[in-house]
């Protein structure tokens, strides 16, 4: 190990302690900030993103990545972090310091600007700010470079390695395996809603969705669960890991799912490797891996019959006037299929139709295919192709995302490799592991979450994002298990 | 103004950025932050003091304060400003680094020790680190320098140009004037506190509090209400402002009263001049001026008969078992004096006998006369003499505070200048002005507040703390304002 390897770990510590201060700066943004707090806030923010740059761009830091780089080192964890660090490295030195400036502050409009837009759904209020964002990402990608497609270098950013030509193999007849599976679950009957209802205090959901997280291994010594618009989830220091949900009193689930979601990615940051924190080794490794961590527990765990077998008597126990309901009933409920305008409101089966339709539209965008002005009439031609009824309004459809907005390319496709992923990781886990699938079948899955510790969070960024998880499960992924695992679900 | 004068004001001005961030972290850590998430806490603070440190102590800031000096200034703001950067500066430079860090660190870990050996009743598990932190303290005092007394570079940290020559002055006989008051107060008949025995649920004890608030001006828009163990009030941004209280479900008045006093203080930091945020002339100028304003609010509104003739009956909207209790009785119940153990739960006659407690104590430990190991033994020692009763535990006696573990000595004292000056100052306004006068005794504190942002907030830190009290009241803070306030409400 050179003694420059050290002072790169040393300096990688430090930037992570301060970017995970801005952590803590964007988290209270959403959970807390009182309403005229926010200009200041973006100053501090902006004030960490130039610090942090500044750091790491440093001529220091370019003389201690070539020493490293020039030294033999057959451990692991070492390749990995100079790989990580050369490839951050690069990144970074490539945009001009104006640009990242400029890249700021535009985004900050476009949020206002898209917010305005959907309000009144008129797309046109957001066109030219759209313009701009759309510009500057594609100087960003530029800058980056790219082997084949431009959108490759905006892919990048969210999933290591990740290029149009992989996706497209890997997500490419996705729909079609979809389409019949999506027929049947939506011509099923419809559950009878009208049995739910019934008010569910919110300080009975938060004991609930608290012992359910517990249950299934966050730990609340080293992380909360706050109320947030937007739920999400921060991994903003080793032992302080917090969930955010959105309650509604009349619906229960709505708070139950946001939490099991969360928890997925609570428990991957949780079980991130401590002595690594401030390395690339000890930092999560892609959002297409992150994601399927939430979706393994919110579809796989909280949408089975086991699981509900186990907490159906426990959610009585909090909202007696459930106690009506079945253990079928439940399952139906959480099962429903339904072809609908808004992604973060659609089910299993149906999610992937509307992470697809972005994809193809972010890639003819940065192909220069599609013009921003036609953005509208090209979502909605292809939203009626493949869901079979038009987009009602704009604010429904191409308008409905925030992601745009903050100039996010690229990070729609990961949402459906992280369904893919969670589905292939369930399905190896349970094939190399009875005592798993027996835990599964039981509703114990502390089994389930020592695999993928041991599989996926204690890994960190030590491979690459595919690598991981082919190594995990033995094959690489594909839509095989998913589509496997929504038939048995909805055919079977 | 010069270009060096300009400098200072952009750097003043990003540090006091980034400083609010620490006290974001500051503020979440007694108020959210995961039991394990401490340590890394501990760390990351200790980068902010660190960063601080170092970016205030450069050559440039040296050089560009002596060219600011050196330049003719008829400007109030701007002599101030730069009397405090070098009052700042000059005690900065003499503090190593390594030696700011390291007191950062060792505080967060006091923190917990104390935590524990008052939980335990133990002062031995305390001991060690508070050795180790009455050592750190002792080392920035020698390097800060001082005139007469050691102690007196620990004042002055909290109120500037204080030593022990002019606080033994102000506060010399204030035991001997007090003692006729405590006597009378302590020998009236006890309120029957049965009375007010009931459930108050903790969410109608929230609702009213910010009633209460936003009436006498706290900006809720720029400011919240959170729960934490010790009460307090963190100002972290010109629009950011943040109370805290705790909650007795046997107790509405506990956190009336928690919230009267930290609302205090936001009102104080919320009525800072924003133009000026960033420079010391936006910048509350002590914490003797600081309890001031909550002391104000606590006593002089909270305590008083017109207050309650209003707050009564919107008290009882919230808790109708209050609808029995009369505006008398109310008022003799938050009036109650008692000789009791704890600082924080004391009656405004007895505050100020803890306080004096502990101003001899620290005296002592810095003279070198008092060692840690003899803390408890003096300290109960003296209890008796002054409370007559003997102090039933450590966790009631020597270990009641937090201050000591957060490395803060020389703190205590300007509790007890808070309450001269509060008394001293509301005595003024009302002898001013016949409106606010009127207004107190009818419950409208509009132009009491109005007083206090022109005569106090607004100021920030442009007079040195008893210039500005004198100033905004005519003459020098003494205990005659306070004595005659509580010999009219006791012995009247």
């Amino acid at each position: 190990m050179s003694s420059a390897y050290e002072k790169l770990c040393l300096l990688s510590h430090e930037l992570h302690l301060v970017s995970d201060t801005a952590s803590l700066l964007g988290w209270d943004q959403e959970v807390l900030l009182p309403t005229k707090g926010i200009a200041y806030r973006a100053q501090q923010m902006s004030w960490f993103s130039g610090y942090l740059h500044e750091r790491f761009t440093s001529d220091e830091v370019r003389e201690w990545l070539e020493e490293a780089e020039s030294g033999e080192s057959g451990d692991l964890v070492v390749a990995a972090n100079l790989r990580e660090w050369r490839h951050e490295y690069d990144r970074a030195t490539r945009l001009p310091g104006k640009l990242v400036q400029e890249f700021a502050e535009v985004k900050v409009h476009a949020q206002s600007a898209w917010a305005e837009s959907r309000k009144k759904s008129d797309f046109s209020v957001f066109a030219p700010t759209l313009e701009k964002v759309i510009s500057l990402c594609r100087e960003h990608a530029e800058r980056w470079g790219y082997e084949k497609n431009l959108y490759d270098a905006l892919l990048d950013r969210f999933e290591r390695g990740a290029t149009v030509s992989r996706l497209d193999e890997t997500l490419g007849n996705l729909r079609e395996q979809l389409r019949p599976i999506v027929e049947a679950a939506t011509s099923r009957q419809p559950f009878d809603r009208s049995k739910l209802t019934a008010f569910y205090p919110i300080d009975r959901q938060e004991a609930f969705n608290r012992e359910v997280a517990e249950s299934i291994g966050f730990d609340f010594e080293a992380g909360r669960i706050d109320t947030a618009v937007h739920p999400f989830c921060s991994g903003m220091a080793p032992y302080d890991t917090r969930l955010t949900t959105r309650y509604d009193e009349g619906d229960f689930l709505s708070s139950l799912f946001g939490v099991l979601h969360e928890a997925g990615h609570g428990l991957y940051e949780q079980g991130l490797n401590k002595d690594r924190r401030g390395e690339p080794a000890g930092t999560s490794v892609s959002l297409g891996v992150h994601e399927s961590q939430s979706r393994l527990w919110e579809n796989h765990v909280g949408r089975s019959r086991a699981f509900w077998e186990k907490w159906l008597p426990r959610a009585v126990h909090y909202f007696p006037s459930l106690s009506a309901i079945t253990v079928d009933e439940m399952v139906a409920a959480v099962n429903e299929a339904k072809l609908s305008c808004v992604r973060v409101e659609a089910d299993e089966v149906t999610y992937d139709l509307h992470v697809l339709l972005r994809f193809e539209l972010e890639k003819l965008i940065f192909s220069g295919e599609l013009a921003v002005a036609d953005i509208p009439a090209e979502w909605n031609r292809r939203f009626e192709a493949y869901f079979g009824f038009p987009v009602p309004s704009d604010a429904m459809g191409c308008l409905q995302d925030i992601h745009w907005s903050m100039g996010i390319f690229g990070y729609f496709p990961t949402y459906s490799l992280g369904n893919l992923n969670a589905a292939h990781l369930v399905s190896a886990a349970r094939r190399q592991s009875p005592v798993i699938a027996a835990g599964m079948d039981t509703a114990d899955y502390s089994s389930l979450l020592d695999w993928m510790r041991k599989n996926i969070h204690e890994h960190g960024s030590v491979y690459l994002p595919d690598d991981l998880v082919t190594r995990a499960a033995g094959t690489p992924v594909s839509p095989d298990a998913l589509i496997e695992h929504l038939r048995q679900r909805y055919l079977g």
